[in-house]
């Protein structure tokens, strides 16, 4: 993450984002003595690609080859199994030279590895994690009274989209500025960087992705309890069904770890559920009372979209235009004919 | 709506739908005697464009000049101002010579109007709802014995948006084949007609439209409830937030009545909204339980999708990758500044 002869260790480098993240530290080193070494579970970095990562690293200019402890100082990248909760001593040898430590991990994980990183790291160490939720680790961090400088990151796309035109926040918990060097990977990209405290990161992506997943997967859930056949669905889908659909698709096929995290370790998560299961019930009950309390409930839906409101319409009509919205008719509906399974 | 030299007319024809379907029945006219009538009360057939459609007819095709009582004989296509519950003399002249009659009213109107065009219409009249919810209509239909033949349809689009690749439902009541020339003004613009029984129409709507637009409008709602700041909102939410912004922005921007009525008037909406709400609370559940029971709610949300489920991801995709859903950075946001509202 930092230009210069570096090493760049990323811990649970096979998982999604810390493929990419040392992706990009192979590829934004400047070549001279900068290494770059991945550090996952034994499981995960003997060649197995079916963790929730899916996507290798092999080929993508890391060096995919294993490093023993005996020869870990002998070559400049590479990967290395081992738990950064109970490293042996070959990740013991590759956390004493690393600058930069990127903590690619769930939760769990980042917290109870702090007290050790924090011991074997060399003085002047920064620690980067990835976490999706950032209060509990900023917490862990006052209680083991961390000596290195930690900064958290949070890509707001997957890491199959690319991150051009797309928002990181980032979190200094200790309130100075972030390094320059940090933002520059993202920046670089096309990414914005929005810096925030944790306290913030949590309040803002309990709406941004906690909201949005409950949503999205009470809507599976209440489909399931419908019992409709999807076939019959897309056949008469309007495009905010058939968006809304494609949403559910999406959030659905998340990794289980990733997306839990997000509704179980923000503080402010229950409140978004509870919040939407408010609207639910408000839904209903305009629906019973009438044409005026309707047209109100709309009102009061809309209204937390503000100054932003024509922006968004713009783009759900620009999104509505789509083509990939426009489905190819299948056999179960052909045209005219009557939906088979209604 | 018919080929040769008939009239159309449409009740509700200052609507949206009703505005369409008069400008199509007057491009589709052989020009030979066919007329178009539009029919809608005397406030929204003065030039007024401030009612829910917000598009004026004028200048689409159809002669815009108003016809009294006097002249309704005298010139093919135009306005006549009137209620269809209550036609007064001008109105009672035009039913008598209508061949298809286009009821693009609310469902209350649309049942009270039944027993009075049943007896106005001349013989062999074809009677065409754009209702959004069909079966209490049908019901209605059954009780009066409504003794012209009747034809519902109902566009899965805005009438904002290209027919092209969309679907309409179409609902003949008494269980024969639709009519030929009720399809085509519907194909020859692209669109899938799709047929159902109206009990199959309030079904599958119950689930496309009633249980989308619940989902989205509750969502609004939370949105309200969590007081957060769009500004801070958008300059981080990943694609899955900016997609559920952009659906609320129009959602919660459509017509109340068409709205509240499809919440209210299908039979199946509410076991929708109940079905949404034992969603949410599944997803807390689940959320609280542990990574186990959170995985084994992403495969039951998931479930629904069955065989479509690929499919559905490559749509999100393709929709993630639009550039409408790069917004541009704002003041509120700089890049790498701190959120100011949170």
């Amino acid at each position: 993450m930092t230009r210069g002869a570096h090493t760049v260790t990323v811990v649970g480098g096979r998982g999604a984002v810390g493929t990419m993240l040392a992706e990009w530290a192979a590829a934004d080193g400047d070549g001279d003595g900068d290494a770059v070494i991945v550090v996952d579970l034994p499981g995960r970095v003997a060649g197995d690609s079916t963790g929730p990562s899916g996507a290798g690293i092999d080929g993508a200019g890391i060096d995919g080859a294993g490093i023993d402890g005996a020869g870990i100082d002998t070559v400049a990248s590479g990967t290395v199994p081992g738990d950064v909760t109970a490293p042996e001593a070959a990740l013991v040898s590759v956390l004493a030279r690393t600058d930069v430590l990127i903590l690619a991990v769930p939760e769990s994980v980042a917290v109870a590895c702090l007290p050790i990183v924090e011991a074997l790291l060399p003085a002047g160490a920064l620690v980067v994690d990835t976490l999706s939720v950032k209060s509990r680790y900023a917490a862990a961090l006052d209680e083991v009274g961390f000596g290195h400088r930690a900064v958290g990151v949070n890509p707001m796309f997957a890491p199959s989209l690319s991150p051009d035109g797309r928002a990181v926040a980032v979190v200094a918990y200790d309130g100075r500025p972030v390094p320059a060097d940090l933002r520059e990977p993202w920046t670089r990209r096309g990414a914005r960087v929005v810096s925030v405290s944790a306290d913030e990161h949590d309040r803002l992506t309990a709406t941004t992705q906690a909201l949005t997943h409950a949503t999205v997967l009470a809507f599976g859930r209440a489909l399931g309890h419908l019992d409709v056949s999807v076939d019959d669905l897309l056949s008469l889908a309007a495009p905010p069904h058939l968006v809304t659909l494609a949403l559910l698709s999406r959030v659905a096929s998340g990794t289980p770890e990733v997306y839990r995290e997000i509704q179980s370790a923000n503080p402010y998560a229950e409140q978004a559920r509870a919040a939407l299961a408010a609207g639910v019930r408000e839904v209903g009950k305009a629906a019973r009372a009438g044409d005026s309390a309707f047209a109100d409930l709309l009102d009061r839906a809309r209204d937390p979209l503000r100054h932003r409101t024509e922006e968004l319409r713009a783009t759900c009509t620009a999104l509505f235009a789509d083509p990939a919205l426009f489905p190819e008719p299948t056999d179960a509906t052909p045209e005219g004919q009557p939906c088979p399974r209604t």
